[in-house]
């Protein structure tokens, strides 16, 4: 890299200073990304996580070989620390594989439906239960059907829009029925749940993801069941009477006390100034949690191996945190921002990795509102560095694990690649490495290093 | 859509002619994005090129049958017109699967690769041909080892760099010595010739292409191997001398008459400037030609479908081109060519879309010297409609079909996805439907339709 820059300055001996800085930051950007895509160990990373370890849902011994490996990976990059962060996570066992069959009341045939149970879901226990099936599309609908869902088993097929171009705020739009669904059946009485998988494909996949269980209220076992089925289901339920049988054996257990991963490299000048990424070293049980969140996590293994291999020296402390039970809990998040404010720290700037290993189009970014307007417009003097690379600005939500941070008014910010193939996986057991693209993963990192480079060499202010 | 615009305007009733005007183009091109993702039928047409017909080589029986099915489909579509357009076609046939094994000079054990005839090559016949291998990079390489390769075989192992972040980019330095590495190979001597597949993957999947020979040169047979393969052979070659066997059955027929697809509809104001979208019909006959270029063709396909789907009046005329025979001759392209002169034609513009069916990020246009920069702003006037939808505008190649109609003075445009995956499938047995996702595929046909729905009720002018 030096090479470079001594030539750009030889054939620059004019350019003014301002200039010349823009150009060595380009060319030092262009070697972020070269690195990434020739040197890049991501998708070894990815590899290890994904298929070598697996899914790995918090407090499970899955989770626990991760935690390690990325540590001792971490300390093999040569960062100034590695080391773990308690924190207490909810712990949910899946238990046997869970059946849900459906049939025409009155008839002894039974169709099979592909089910997975939700997150922090009751299990209906090995004797299962059997109740007749009334369809609502939304929760207001299971209100206003009130008593009618009385003994009943409610199933909540509310479709996840594909209209709508960015996939997540389809998701987000149609996610309600998953969360808050069980409870809001089981206040009129319903004995158990049956949701439309959260994806804007018609497959037999079924998506889990969790469940939150309104206090006072009686909990019922909830179960995804696939965009297909549900089709399927519905299409049945126009003519007919309908039940189900439902069984499940996932059981809620004490919780117990896991760590995040957090390596620093600490900075020359500013060290008090931390630059954090990172994304969330927990999946769902299913699959391999390859696009989520292991592609976040090696996204943020990755800068630190960048800025070891680059030998390159910060100015602020660069701290990498894999964060705990992002999926049922957000255990490690507390606990990491818990742990920060009491220290005083101050986050100039948090990057995190959620949204898979898709091709990166930029960064949303929200923050305290006292400084995110001029900090923003910071951030947007480097956009003609960024732009060669498809990369962008945009106010919005930065990710699960950061934004407890606003109150330390620097920038929290959410890396956004291309959205378009990450409801296919999210939460499946096809959420494997040959759903990533190598090329693409690895630019996710590169994309992530060159802003903490900027964010790291300019600060904000 | 109606509905919308009376009910913008009711909103914005003070608002002045020209931001109404902003306000009705970008509800327009959102009701475009929301059409082609909720009621496109692009997904099905490609299964049918891809999966039901496969392989669509020019001149193959397949390739008759896309064309029938496509002028077909149009038909249905109820556009003004749709006809064929005879074109003459180089007949190239693979036959029976080749084969390439190597061995250490000495040893009577071998080692098969994974291979592929290079298109238009001359095949060994069905004794083979055996030589010892002759590594090199570059085709000046053989140039400088001269006589040392004659009576030997020729691997041209140049890897396409990936490091390149346009894979495009990194094709093309690449490509030279599939293209032109038989005759380089030839003038000195050698026998035959294997070529490194094009892709920055490493993996066992031969990728096919086209190659010329050049006149007075002897034609040798020539093969593409995997990458995998060609990093064995070469780490052979390093200590050992190695032999191999290529066996190739491909045969060069007499030239035939095939079609292009054209479907119009006429322009309501401006009947003599034509919007032309297209795509090319043919494809390798591995595979199912799904990226390359089904993709291209339902893309086109599809806008012809969202103008009377959404019952859009254009002003200037719109015409769909599927052309045939671009991978091994362009005969299609010359064809039309030919008969757009020869008519007077103008192409106000004219968009291929030949890079996949990936996610948009928007369209690199040329066009003849004298007008291009003017055109360009006028372009790039759109690019606050444009770029809530990740689309941008660069100066670049447009497509091999249109790059001919420069001195019409009207815009050619390539439409240009996210390039990563490209090189994984292109020209490969494993270019099917499945490789193609959905909502990406449909996304392209939605930026095509929202630049023809600009380029049409604005000009260029």
């Amino acid at each position: 890299m030096k090479r470079y820059v001594v030539y750009l300055c030889w054939l620059l001996p004019f350019a003014g200073f301002a200039q010349q800085g823009i150009d060595q930051d380009a060319l030092y950007i262009r070697e972020i990304h070269h690195q990434a895509l020739v040197q890049g160990e991501a998708w070894q990373q990815l590899t290890v996580l994904s298929e070598q370890i697996g899914g790995r849902l918090a407090g499970s011994e899955q989770s626990e070989k991760a935690i390690s490996h990325c540590a001792n990976y971490l300390k093999s990059l040569g960062v100034d620390t590695v080391y773990l962060q308690p924190c207490e996570v909810p712990r949910w066992e899946r238990g046997e594989p869970e059946i849900v069959e459906i049939a025409v009341m009155g008839s002894t045939e039974s169709i099979p439906l592909h089910a997975l149970a939700l997150g922090n879901s009751i299990g209906t226990g090995p004797a299962g239960l059997s109740a007749e099936v009334v369809e609502v599309k939304t929760l207001d609908e299971v209100d206003s059907l009130g008593d009618k869902v009385r003994g009943k088993i409610v199933f909540f097929n509310e479709r996840m829009d594909d209209g709508t171009l960015n996939t997540f705020n389809a998701y987000g739009k149609a996610a309600g029925s998953r969360v808050w669904g069980a409870s809001r059946a089981a206040r009129h009485g319903a004995v158990g749940v049956l949701v439309r998988s959260l994806t804007t494909r018609i497959d037999d996949v079924p998506h889990t993801g969790t469940l939150v269980y309104e206090a006072e209220i009686p909990r019922i076992p909830a179960l995804a069941i696939s965009t297909m089925d549900a089709e399927k289901l519905s299409l049945l339920l126009k003519t007919r009477k309908v039940k189900a049988l439902m069984r499940s054996n996932c059981q809620i257990l004490e919780p117990v006390i896991s760590h995040n991963v957090i390596a620093e490299i600490k900075g020359s000048q500013f060290p008090e100034e931390i630059i954090l990424v990172g994304g969330h070293l927990d999946s769902w049980d299913v699959g391999g949690g390859a696009h989520d969140d292991g592609a976040g996590c090696v996204h943020a293994m990755e800068v630190m191996r960048l800025i070891k291999a680059m030998n390159y020296r910060p100015l602020r402390s660069i701290r990498c945190v894999l964060f705990m039970n992002e999926e049922n809990g957000t255990g490690g998040a507390k606990a990491y921002q818990a742990a920060s404010y009491a220290a005083g720290e101050y986050h100039l700037g948090a990057i995190e990795s959620d949204r898979g290993g898709f091709t990166p189009r930029g960064f949303t970014v929200e923050g305290h509102e006292s400084v995110l307007q001029d900090k923003f417009k910071r951030l947007s003097t480097w956009l003609p560095l960024l732009e060669p690379y498809g990369l962008g600005f945009r106010l919005g939500g930065s990710g699960a694990d950061i934004s407890g941070l606003k109150n330390q008014k620097g920038l929290l910010i959410g890396f956004e690649p291309d959205t378009q193939r990450y409801f296919d996986y999210h939460h499946t057991a096809i959420d494997r490495i040959d759903a990533v693209n190598e090329r693409e993963l690895e630019l996710g990192a590169a994309a992530m290093m060159s802003l903490v480079y900027l964010l790291d060499k300019y600060g904000l202010e």
